[in-house]
């Protein structure tokens, strides 16, 4: 076997075998062959693309080049939820305990904020105390007693797609639907949980920008969960403005706890129960409709409030959070305005751009070692559709003595649209690919 | 300029500027871009290709990387040819003598052997004396002086495009027009001739299989040598079968004589006829008819002959070969015979693997530093479309105790094929593309 050769053969639209992938990949992780020769075969894919087969091949061997978790030390079916990220999206905040709060253990190992996204684990390390590091055996622990634990991810998941993604990155080769769905399944496979589901975002602010390049990535990931006998649903959901109304750490735990009240932005509201609802299909607890009245009683009831208590405790976090955000949270209390230049609606929001100023004001990384300002973020008072006056505000800013404020507000002047027309709202929930 | 946005804009199908080609391609030799960033350039030229002007600013870029040559101390029109490789082609043996007794300056730089195919500087050295390296003041003293100079390249002529070669070549991105075209003009433009002949051969013993690839790739040649202001012809030429008679080095060198003195293969004179024909027109010796008629009278006068003779003087060879070719020149006396194993037509010659035949005896070469046995080769008894009856020899062997004579037979046997019908056989000049 030579790389040159399988080289060719996928670029003359040959299939590669599962000894011909493993070849590559692990030949790249162990230095036997050059970057050179894998950026020349992703390239390649990224033109002759990689089919049902090939995909699920290339996902286990990169499974399979790390530590594959074992969550059989926990009882019952393990659903994982997984998003491929958005500006404001703290859902597992709420999923998590909503779905916990049924019964369904959550063995949730979550990451950090990288661009213009942010991350469960910075959120939850805004209330203090809270730790996100636990030993396996500690995390098992907790998922068995309190149903729920949420840690960063400490296990060395899929070291060969870590490699392969740096390369991507550098070769142009990043956006390619075969490589990104084998990127993200290799390290939920490498996870160990029985079940996904998975959120795909479409817009502005997510990696798929066109409801097309969304489907097939939804298609290709559920594809290689069911290639490798696991369970998956995918939600198609729109990221064309921020997601509810708050982005930033502290400003998206408070939001998280008002929505587990009761009192949530109804479309972020809708999206998790929708994602909750699925998840406890997988689990087994019923079909789609009966799953989405449980995980609203739960919801209404108060129960899901509680089990978040319950994660607080028992990570060590301040539970008087739960009661008392706004005063236990560290929130700036600086506010810049946003104002709206013009008359009009809110027809078009670049919500990357709106991630962007949120990192410049100190809530994100641009670089994988810097430091987060937990204080910092924004309250979008105006969303996508609304009408405005001119002056009217759009957006609160929390700022810090850090924070690039002038920067922040040119990237949301350039990111917001008025127009004279009313624009047409996506529904939250854009499809569902089982 | 980030090499990663370049990358993106060639795959996304834009147009390269010529700041974006010279930082590739000068970054690339000066170390500064790594190689994994080329290869996916690479790549994805080879599957979105580079129009007119990207190849003619490649081949500039690669040109000016290293020496180019200034023949202005030569007189006249300098007219080069170039062959882009097939088995037995000893064409410039005869062409250059040919055009030089026209009067026209033969400032001549040849290669070496390597992989299947010849090359003229060993074929030259199988004469006894003959100095394939002069110093290039010398070089110019002699074409003024006998009208013709044929040396090794010793100049450092397009190192990028020698790098990029050797990525190429492990990267399965070898075969692409816009990068073979501007890897062989970028040598041709530094080696600093005024036009171009270009023979470009077509069939199972070059380098372009088909007749479509074989005119895109002659059309870009031509192109690329108009966008800087040359002349420049290509010739489609039949390489179905070896060239004319003989292959190996001596044996060449004997049938070139031989050809000169009025006795050659009638296919190999016809090209000889041709090729030299439009190096005169691109001197400017006439209209083409003229040109043809000039060389015809120029081969059957002798007087291409003795300017063979000029030059072997000239450079330090014996001359008596011109007389006695074949006691002169080292030829082997041992010959082995390869027979026909049935009767019929031969209708299909795999002349790559002729060639490669031929280096199993020892007249080629399969990496940089191999020898070269001067004395072996093949007479070619029986020509693509002969009759043959069983057992009937088809190829001569002319063998050394070095020889793998059991591997050269296995691969001339896969190479021949017999068949019961007369198959069609090209002409030796197929199309002419200026």
């Amino acid at each position: 076997m030579r790389p040159y050769d399988i080289i060719l053969k996928k670029r003359n639209g040959g299939k590669l075998t599962k000894e011909e992938i493993e070849y590559m990949v692990m030949g790249y992780v162990n230095g036997e062959i050059p970057d050179y020769q894998i950026a020349a075969l992703l390239m390649t894919i990224y033109f002759k693309h990689l089919d049902k087969d090939e995909r699920a091949i290339l996902t286990e061997v990169m499974a399979n080049s790390g530590d594959r978790i074992d969550l059989t030390p926990i009882k019952g079916t393990k659903v994982d939820k997984h998003s491929t990220g958005g500006v404001g999206d703290k859902t597992t905040l709420v999923v998590a305990p909503l779905v916990a709060s049924l019964g369904i253990r959550v063995a949730k190992m979550s990451g950090r904020a990288l661009g213009h996204t942010g991350g469960t684990i910075d959120k939850l390390e805004s209330i203090p105390g809270f730790k996100t590091t636990l030993s396996l055996d500690k995390f098992f622990e907790n998922v068995n007693n309190f149903g729920i634990a949420v840690v960063g991810q400490t296990a060395n998941l899929a070291p060969a797609d870590k490699k392969i993604y740096a390369l991507r990155d550098s070769t142009a080769t990043v956006d390619e639907i075969s490589l990104i769905s084998a990127s993200i399944m290799s390290k939920k496979l490498a996870g160990g949980a029985d079940a996904f589901v998975l959120d795909v975002k479409v817009g502005s602010g997510a990696f798929m920008k066109t409801l097309n390049d969304a489907k097939e990535l939804a298609e290709a990931m559920v594809g290689i969960a069911k290639s490798h006998n696991k369970n998956a649903v995918a939600v198609l959901t729109d990221m064309d403005e921020p997601l509810g109304t708050y982005v930033g750490n502290s400003l998206e735990v408070l939001e998280a706890i008002n929505t587990l009240k009761g009192n949530g932005e109804p479309r972020f509201v809708e999206l998790c129960l929708t994602l909750s609802a699925w998840m406890c299909y997988l689990a087994g607890k019923g079909d789609i409709e009966q799953c989405k009245s449980l995980v609203k009683d739960s919801l209404e009831s108060g129960k899901a409030l509680e089990k978040f208590r319950d994660l607080i405790i028992a990570q060590e976090g301040n539970p008087k959070v739960v009661d008392f955000p706004e005063e236990i949270l560290p929130i700036s209390k600086n506010i810049i305005t946003f104002k709206a230049n013009k008359e009009g609606y809110i027809s078009k929001i670049d919500t990357e751009k709106v991630g962007i100023a949120c990192n410049y004001l100190g809530a994100g990384r641009t670089k994988k070692d810097d430091n987060i300002d937990h204080s910092v973020g924004m309250k979008i008072l105006k969303k996508h559709g609304d009408s405005v006056l001119k002056d009217e505000p759009i957006i609160q800013l929390y700022v810090s003595k850090n924070s690039n404020i002038e920067e922040a507000l040119k990237l949301l002047n350039e990111a917001y649209q008025i127009s004279n027309e009313k624009p047409v709202i996506s529904n939250i929930i854009i499809d569902v690919i089982k």
